[in-house]
């Protein structure tokens, strides 16, 4: 297969003849991308400009789907291991004592070929977008757009979607050979044996079981109370810091780091604990969770308002401070996940062309990698019971049993649950008892993350537990939430169930 | 654990002083035990009386979650083949050329007597059931039920929802030792190394790619065209029979089971062909994957109407044709499915304690498994282009693309996507071109069927491609149809993606 991925030289896809566009989109990740389509598809003049060699932004290069490719190859390595003893079941890969990871980099850097491609022609074939790649987007003024090797381009709007980069702690080191991120992993070049994640977050913890499950030896390392920036109930949070310990893998939680240690390369870190002390831990691989910073400093020649993480400020219909310029995506903080992103296009692209809307971001589903995901979505039970008072909850597995629930409660788990009960996930719904009103859920375990995009649609409809007991379940379900609620739904008063 | 399960005596959970009770169930499988639940929840006296050792049926004894346990193993070997080939993965597993299936079975039927205990418990702790196993029920009149061993028991009404038994085609030689259903599986004592599979059903297939990826030479007999029973277009039709193709799984379909042939143990199965040729195929196991027979010689003294499949006749409401008896699940025919089977019992519930409402078993989701869940819901394609005439369809993989698409279609394929895109899903999504509403989706994959019922009650609410392109999609999704239906949502006139 040949590409356009091969070199850095720009490729320009426009009609050269046009004066002033309708938008000129910079930046082509998701948001870019997203926006643009949808531009495209209300009649609009665009123009996308990426300063990297594809499209699609750094989430098909090496962020998001890296971080699925290692967390799906985490979980298929954690079931081999659990299954190891199994005599039908393949033996444990051991080769020194690991499982190499450097050849599933270069799987993925083969196969990001083919979605750098992919994203490529459909763009231009299908949706039939403008854009430029390998270009560099400065902003002169509002409908003035530089780029680099081009000149000035005339434009009506300006959509500024050129996304974040990773934010670095301040702390001696942090520019040692081993010192990754999501930006640089893919350039790995050797086989790390101790490990330390800094950072129980999203982007933390998906890296760390991956360690873990390949091998090595790994800490994570976090300054809050671990899982506390999830809006999910204690239970649940037990359940997936228990998960994590039982295969190994600790969380050092209300610890700060303090440095980065080495003579060139890692050799180990220096953290601050709990109880004030510091210590160190051995390391020749440093790993940071640790978040990303808006690349905002693009709309600086426009006075446009920046909020103290760096990111632009943006209203309800994503336009900044300076009218004709709007953001979408990573580039306006807050929670940086792909909904947000392509949805963000969207709306600026219906504000631009005359079909205002708001964008409400307030309620949304979301997850946590680790060795299982840990999904939420709407209201924990904490919350429930302070804003509406008397909840139900249906809750699996349920509390004061003898044994271990033996229910799947996720995806490829029915082994797990004839034979590793504890190890097959957790969940539970939260209802208003008295309008008996689907209020939230949460799920951790394999496959049920597509199913809460639809839940919170459930939530914003008002559906109540009796609707929930209506679906037609398709038998086992990595939720069971259908069949929990029909069990209790004949009920006027509603008693918990779990 | 010591469980009730280790011997077939009665076992009675019930308050004795009850002289007249609201409602009898007969049956505690899926359908009696939801059923119970409901009405117990509704505040009805119930009795249930089931003639096996356990509540929760044949589901969680031998047929459905045997079903689901089988298909699971195979993908997660399917999957260990297909990976064999990367050096960081484990080998597959070789002992005299293929899989041990009899380990594998022993761990269910360990693993059973966990379910068969919670299910015991939830039963009388949680949901406060009142109940009898190990003991058959008759019925003398519309109001009294006779019990094995305990004599008349008086009741307002009578639910009955005793389930069905497998259907034996009538050929020479289906008792044979090595022929087996769902219904004696379990009683397997030796490996087989050539296996016929009679029946490419929601039944057969599961059972034929278990056979497959354990490694036995497996053919698949059916006699009507492959898959056409399934309300799927003909691209997911042929994505679904060419994977199992490529896995050395055939389907002989238009091929009709002559006999079984062997002496004492069966040797060989006799098909007509397509062509009219008889034919024998090498065969040391036949598995019947030819559906299932209501047990509705129960109603026989009532003079219940009894349909041509055996099926008991009812009415919307749950009623038979005699006033007081009800009947529900498997025994009243159809598509015998977890969620009409529960849903059922809990509608009849509801129409016995005054308030009515009509069951609805028209649209559902429904599944098929192979190596993957195909999974459908609404109008297919070529249904919709019949009944609204335009209509808008996003598909992927998309056509006319030089490569195979490199996303992944379902959950745990980012490494099939980047490495066997083929292998990779298949999926569509259908919409009403002039009212922009939701009317079909198709999935070739895993992880998408908790989506799916969703999906359904989306239907059903009357959702556009609007409504789906403004949900909040959780990143990469088993299901793409977010994604998809956001890159065209702009356009007035909707024109095809895919």
């Amino acid at each position: 297969m040949t590409t356009l991925y091969d070199d850095r030289r720009p490729y320009d896809n426009f009609d050269a003849t046009t004066r002033e566009w309708d938008a000129i989109f910079i930046g082509g990740g998701a948001s870019g991308r997203f926006g643009s389509s949808y531009f495209r598809a209300m009649g609009g003049n665009q123009l996308t400009i990426e300063m990297d060699n594809h499209l699609g932004g750094k989430c098909c290069k090496n962020a998001c789907v890296l971080h699925h490719y290692l967390y799906e190859i985490a979980v298929e390595l954690d079931k081999a291991r659990i299954w190891d003893k199994k005599e039908y079941w393949p033996k444990f890969p051991q080769k020194n004592g690991k499982v190499e990871i450097l050849p599933i980099l270069r799987d993925y850097i083969v196969g990001r070929e083919y979605v750098f491609d992919f994203m490529f022609h459909q763009s231009k074939e299908q949706l039939k977008l403008q854009f430029m790649l390998n270009r560099r987007a400065s902003i002169v003024d509002p409908h003035t757009v530089k780029v680099e090797g081009k000149g000035d381009f005339k434009t009506k709007n300006i959509i500024v979607a050129a996304g974040a980069g990773p934010a670095m702690p301040n702390v001696p080191g942090n520019n040692l050979k081993g010192v990754y991120t999501y930006a640089n992993f893919l350039e790995l070049d050797y086989e790390p044996k101790d490990v330390v994640v800094v950072g129980a977050s999203k982007s933390g913890l998906p890296w760390a079981c991956f360690f873990n499950a390949v091998g090595c030896n790994t800490t994570v390392i976090e300054m809050m109370p671990a899982l506390s920036q999830f809006p999910i109930d204690d239970d649940v949070r037990d359940y997936t810091l228990r998960m994590m310990k039982i295969r190994g893998l600790p969380v050092l939680d209300c610890t700060t780091l303090v440095s980065i240690n080495g003579n060139g390369s890692v050799k180990s870190v220096t953290v601050k604990g709990k109880d004030g002390q510091e210590k160190t831990i051995k390391a020749d691989l440093v790993y940071l969770g640790t978040g990303c910073t808006p690349r905002s400093k693009l709309v600086a020649p426009l006075g446009a308002k920046i909020g103290p993480k760096k990111e632009i400020i943006i209203d309800k219909y994503m336009a900044t401070s300076v009218p004709g310029v709007y953001a979408s995506g990573d580039i306006t903080g807050g929670v940086m996940e792909m909904w947000k992103a392509r949805q963000g296009g969207m709306m600026a692209a219906k504000n631009i062309l005359g079909n205002p809307e708001a964008f409400e971001t307030e309620l949304f589903a979301d997850t946590v990698h680790t060795f299982y995901e840990t999904t939420w979505v709407g209201m924990t039970e904490k919350e429930a019971k302070e804003k509406v008072g008397q909840v139900f909850v249906a809750r699996m597995p349920i509390q004061g049993y003898k044994n271990w629930l033996p229910l799947p409660l996720c995806e490829g788990t029915m082994e797990f649950a004839h034979q590793w009960t504890d190890l097959s996930g957790y969940q539970k719904i939260i209802y208003d008892a008295k309008t008996r009103k689907f209020l939230g859920a949460q799920h951790v375990g394999y496959g049920g993350k597509d199913s809460f995009q639809y839940l919170l649609y459930m939530i914003k409809q008002g559906a109540t537990i009796d609707d929930i007991a209506n679906l037609t379940e398709l038998f086992i379900n990595p939720t069971h939430f259908i069949q929990l609620s029909r069990l209790r739904s004949g009920m006027k008063n509603l008693v918990d169930l779990g």
